[in-house]
């Protein structure tokens, strides 16, 4: 008998228009639209590989190694049911003698290649995973533009999003908005590609990985607590996003990267500041990331006056690491500024896949001329604890036997 | 010939309904209404005398005995002007016999008896202490409640607003509204007394005065770019502000304390929110600023759940010192808890007007049950330079003449 199973990986997406607030908690409904980067799977990335057997006695889920608690009537299970009646309905259904898969349980095993303690939000590249893969042992998406799916990007956004919110953009690969919708029922509050990695693919993201001395409040009740109490939210919604989305979209079209990085900007200090009009007022970003932002906006006051151009725009999400978007050509010189002013440890390797410091952690270098180097202090070791350098990227990619994280016997091959 | 010389003193005010942005930027108009307690001159204040003589060849002052220039067309030019012409027509025009002395030049002389460094704003009280001497001087107001004034405190309040906004506010004790107006030649925008400070006399302020390591945007340059840039600001000015004016100005008057302090924190970060939605971005509070809000809404929470009832809240002007507005028998127990978290040294004695150390240092005491030790960390001595404790006070006040800052030669006595 055949081995039902299937991996792939899916993509980080950091968001340029900030999604914060649910229309409906148990649907993930947004209030508004958001649009996102999605970066490269070569540096981070979910795995997830999902196998149906009739001999499973109940659905399984190991994260990282660890057995979770698949809770009934959770997010995970809504997931699963989706994927399963989808299978059932455009598979089993319609041809008789296919095998149904869908009424077995499931095994499913995944594993983020970035350490919590990176303090990406996981929950994006995982569910996206989760979805992908499970849609691939159900033979709902084909991962060759040559054959038509079953089940489009678009669809498996749904059902990613009914996981967790942001997922839905991790879908796609390059710029991906998540429509607010408006049907009560959700079906239209999916995720589209706005453009390929292919329309602009020197956009680069500098991840500067924050120490944080304690956790914040959770994005899932942080956003809920703004929805209820802040007097600005109403405006940011109805006014404000609606008119950034139509305007970044036409920045991205048109590869316009000073209207990209403002309106990145923008939106990211916006989004914190509804979370700081909320009751209790709730912080991201800490001194640390009010010292990035410092930084980026005198180097980009500096390329203004020199060249009439910005050259980065920083984002912020719950949390107080910073992403810095950039072209290409100006990552190296980012770098230099911010290990200036955050001096790396030597025991804290720089991975420089690209090569910009020939592999050696990078070194500070002098300053741009006009540049005010009293916009932020120098920082002790440690005060951002890690730079993770990558780019644009593709959606989900499927993944060889090899990269299987159940073995033969459907269990996890590496246990937490 | 008599001396022609007044000498008095005005209060320092901070906002509960903040004002951030003008309108008007040469009449200082706000684009909303605001509302301040004023607090008292027993601790905080600024003391100014004024002097008008034939002989003077030309019009000084001296700012804490440091002559500051008087800008041709400024800001002190035209509160000096405002002053002259009251003077001449309600008084010098109507009695012939009255000496002319708005046609002389004059000498004034003022002086903070709080340190710049403590980060409080010193331009209210003092533009509220030049206009209400010069006024003196000229026989405008007389300070003494049966003796009608030539010029009310509201009609001085437009003088002080053409010095610096939130000096109008500093024209009354007690619980102070400006006005936003509607006329675009400013005779409405004007303070008026919501309540006396007799009315809740009980009303404390902790000044918390934090360590700041660099100079922020300075809050002219600060509301004018907020109000360029901040997509929220619009929507706080039309929508947000005018509910909490009513809101508020109902709460001090049935002295309701959960009212006023919610709505008065909730403004604060408002305030700062539409700081921080502002193209680049304004951050007037730090990380220990974000403790002590977190130590403040701790300390809510478990009073909430004990006593149904509010005991504190915090406000943040422009810059990281927290204000706490609390009533007098909670001032003790905030102290104590400020301290632990943010441990004094020894050698900056705290005054302790009200005697609740006996006049020695503070110490920490146990936590209120329940209070969740976590919600911030102990910082290192410093962070807290120090605490001012102060209550409600009243408006300006007559100074004898021992208090005059101008010698007999009609130059200052000090000298910085």
């Amino acid at each position: 008998m055949p081995v039902f199973q299937a991996t792939t990986s899916a993509p980080v997406n950091i968001a340029c228009i900030k999604y914060w607030g649910k229309r409906d908690n148990t649907l993930i409904l947004p209030t508004n639209s958001s649009l996102s980067i999605t970066l490269s799977q070569d540096h981070l990335r979910s795995t997830t590989t999902a196998r149906a057997d009739p001999i499973f006695s109940e659905t399984k889920l190991w994260l990282n190694g660890k057995e979770e608690d698949i809770k009934s009537g959770g997010r995970l299970e809504r997931c699963l049911a989706q994927l399963k009646k989808m299978r059932k309905e455009r598979i089993e259904d319609k041809n008789p003698n296919t095998p149904k898969i869908s009424e077995w349980n499931l095994h499913v095993a995944s594993y983020n290649n970035f350490p919590t303690a990176a303090g990406l939000a996981s929950s994006a590249s995982g569910f996206a995973a989760l979805t992908s893969s499970i849609a691939a042992l159900y033979g709902l998406n084909t991962f060759t533009p040559s054959e038509p799916a079953v089940a489009s990007p678009s669809e498996l956004s749904l059902v990613a999003r009914l996981g967790s919110g942001s997922a839905c953009r991790s879908l796609f690969g390059g710029f991906v908005a998540w429509e607010v919708g408006s049907s009560l029922t959700g079906e239209d509050s999916l995720a589209i590609q706005v453009a390929p990695q292919e329309h602009w693919p020197t956009m680069h993201a500098l991840i500067c990985v924050v120490n944080d001395a304690k956790k914040g409040t959770s994005s899932t009740s942080g956003m809920q607590r703004t929805v209820e109490t802040s007097a600005l939210l109403q405006h940011r919604i109805k006014d404000v996003v609606p008119a950034r989305m139509k305007a970044i979209e036409k920045a991205i079209k048109d590869k316009d990267f000073d209207s990209f990085a403002r309106i990145t900007m923008a939106d990211s200090n916006q989004f914190h500041a509804v979370a700081l009009d909320t009751a209790p007022p709730i912080f991201y970003m800490n001194d640390v990331s009010r010292s990035i932002i410092a930084l980026v906006e005198e180097l980009n006051r500096v390329s203004l006056a020199k060249t009439g151009h910005l050259v980065a725009a920083y984002t912020f999400d719950a949390g107080p690491n910073a992403v810095i978007y950039t072209e290409e050509e100006n990552v190296k010189q980012i770098i230099e500024i911010v290990v200036r002013y955050f001096p790396q440890s030597d025991t804290n390797p720089f991975p420089d896949p690209f090569k910009l410091f020939a592999g050696k952690q990078p070194k500070a270098a002098p300053l741009p001329e006009g540049f005010n180097e009293g916009v932020a202090k120098v920082w002790e070791v440690g005060s951002v604890k890690g730079l993770i350098h990558t780019r644009i990227g593709d959606g989900p990619r499927m993944r060889g036997e090899d990269e299987a994280l159940l073995g033969r016997d459907g269990m996890p091959k590496v246990l937490a």
